[in-house]
């Protein structure tokens, strides 16, 4: 089995060292045996956990700035679907390559992605030596042939991606109430529980979503789902910025995880909030997420953990709300729970996923606080080293093959935008 | 004359070199004399103007960190406030220039500040070769003796900073209006008049603020000090959140800067919006700052004007407001103008501030808009190189001493944490 030593880190604030076999924390301590396969040197850095960037498209990095300060309708119906319809295959892997690059740049080795062509997302995370979560998005709008087409399309790609890693997951990403049928929702919820997936939505990302589920059901959109049994632990919500006491309650209860997403609902003025006292403090997950590249437009969670700490400090009025510690932890523990991934923590045993950060840069000085550095002060490019999966995806800030990729992703985008 | 060539940059979408003599561009072109004293190699760099801070207090980086996540009045009376006290003349020099260095490292070559200790602040953007306006703060609390001993207090600045470079500006800072006695107000007001100053000032901060002036004044804030005669286009407002109608239509009318700093805003729940709209309706210029280290805590303006354009789409409900190059000209050619410093363009005969950035880095791929990339996708570490007043301050990522600065901070913070 291959191993890896990590030299002279700091760890909760000690020296140590760490000691990788195959995919796992062999075991963490000082002198260590130092006839490792490979030994990276750590001296200077932090470990610590990476970060789980729970909601993005990857593959619309190709699109991160082809459409800005628009109205959302707007945007979306004469920039974004347009140019999304001339994605092909190719396309999205060339995207979603661009988008893993951007992630391990800044310290996440792990995204739980909805989009078109799953499989070509897939290849890139599993070349890129990531994990992933590839939610299949399902679109049926209400049309039974489609929506046929749709279940098919779900068990093809689940088929395709069983013969990928165990760092690719798949999930059904039905894309919301509003472009997926009662019928499919169903289909879905029996789907994933045949064969037990994650399932990955959208949920009260605009009033308008919530106004049309009321005309349309009588019911606000997590009591619409509750309501054909399909709110559970395995679904992963959102947005949720819109939402009732009830809805709250509701969601908690059935233990759905709701992924926050504040740079894209300020950039795309979705409105509301998402209730985050209200949901914790019912017992309900929250974790973070970046959404796409066109609606944020950068994937590095460093900067989407100090926004939603500083946005709930805000909606709260109350500087004291979403502490740093605590987005810290929905960013890294508490989202690898979720997914059930046994990381998040450096400790023996757990899968070896780790990033190694140098604070020794201005941003990070003087120092007196870590959890408050990491969360206000620094950006990604404080992360030197990742490890994922036992395996090292960038050393010394160098990822190989990174011209390479920014390369395709140009050449891809001028055909994109001159098709 | 020192002579610096900077070769095979882009400028404007186009390749050029940019020729340097003294403190000014001297000529852009192609094929401009290689006989410099010194060059700089551009290749696969783009030349744009560098970022201005104009709301910050540096010295307060020795700060970051030291207490967060707290309900504003108990963190600064049991936190900032005994911490400050334990300020000697040589933590803000040594504060600034931490302040500086991270200023420098993501792009930013001028800083509009208020602390205590003028001088020492000075010597620090002095020595590390940025402009600033250092703004001496101003309390006197409403006591005639320390009233009379601050006005000393500013004709000793005053006079002390006159033997700077000219890159090193002074203002008087009057703290607020309600830590300010109005014959303060009117004194600092003259005095500015007399000596040509800026005026730096915070404003409608709190809603507490502005209820406490209708109690005394039976005046909101912007309305009290126009009843002073205090408004005037050298007053540079910080905060600006809680305005009434008619003090934006004041605000405007006497040409008074606003300086918008969103992050300090969200971090200490300051509440209400700075009005954005109606501000620049009504002709006011909006600038924007990053506030001090101990309520943001970055000073990378990248950030800051991605939160700017953020919180404007959600304050307003519309995506289209504050579009990105909007508030790229705010951080750039707006505030040049407004402190009067001939930079803020790349043109001949202007000052020679500029910074080089590396956009081949994957956050700023595919690349189909650059402002868009700078303020929705970049953060400092694109700045690749900095120039200021014709003087190389970075280059490629490096500056001067910064090992044994970020050591300073560490030292003196380790003495004001344990005294």
């Amino acid at each position: 089995m291959k191993s890896l030593l990590i030299r002279d880190i700091v760890l909760d604030n000690k020296p140590a060292d760490i000691l990788i076999q195959g995919n796992r924390i062999k075991s963490i301590g000082r002198r260590l045996p130092k006839n490792a396969g490979r030994t990276v040197d750590g001296r200077g850095l932090t470990a610590l956990p990476p970060l789980f960037n729970c909601h993005t498209h990857a593959a619309m990095s190709l699109l991160r700035g082809y459409a800005d300060d628009m109205r959302l309708s707007e945007w979306l119906q004469t920039r974004i679907w347009p140019a999304e319809a001339r994605f092909s295959r190719d396309d999205v892997r060339i995207g979603a390559r661009l988008a893993c690059l951007e992630m391990i740049k800044s310290g996440t080795t792990f995204f739980n992605d909805m989009y078109w062509h799953g499989r070509a997302a897939a290849e890139a995370a599993e070349e890129m030596g990531m994990r992933a979560v590839i939610g299949a998005g399902f679109i049926d709008g209400g049309d039974p042939a489609r929506g046929a087409a749709q279940r098919r399309m779900l068990e093809e790609v689940r088929q395709e991606l069983s013969g990928f890693s165990s760092r690719i997951l798949f999930a059904p990403g039905p894309h919301a109430i509003y472009t997926v049928s009662s019928e499919s929702l169903r289909f879905i919820k029996a789907f994933a529980g045949e064969w037990g997936l994650p399932i990955h939505i959208h949920l009260s990302e605009t009033e308008s979503e919530v106004n049309d589920s009321i005309g349309a059901h009588k019911l606000r959109p997590a009591e619409y789902l509750d309501s054909l049994g399909f709110l559970g632990p395995e679904v992963f919500a959102a947005h949720c910025l819109h939402l009732s006491e009830r809805e709250v309650d509701l969601l908690a209860a059935s233990r759905v995880k709701i992924i926050h997403v504040p740079a894209s609902n300020l950039k795309l003025a979705a409105g509301g909030q998402m209730p985050y006292r209200a949901l914790t403090k019912a017992g309900a997950s929250v974790l973070l997420g970046t959404d796409g590249c066109s609606s944020n437009n950068s994937l590095d969670m460093f900067q989407t953990m100090k926004m939603a700490a500083l946005l709930q400090k805000h909606a709260a009025n109350d500087p004291a709300s979403l502490p740093a510690p605590d987005a810290w932890a929905m960013a890294t523990a508490v989202a690898a729970q979720a997914f059930g991934i046994d990381a998040g923590r450096i400790e023996e045993g757990r899968l070896a996923d780790l990033i190694l950060v140098d604070l020794d840069r201005p941003e990070c000085a003087p120092g007196y606080n870590l959890a408050a550095d990491l969360v206000y002060s620094a950006n990604g490019y404080c992360v030197d080293t990742v490890v994922c999966d036992g395996r090292v995806l960038m050393l010394r800030r160098k990822v190989p093959g990174e011209e390479e990729i920014i390369a395709d992703a140009r050449r891809a985008a001028r055909r994109l935008a001159n098709a």
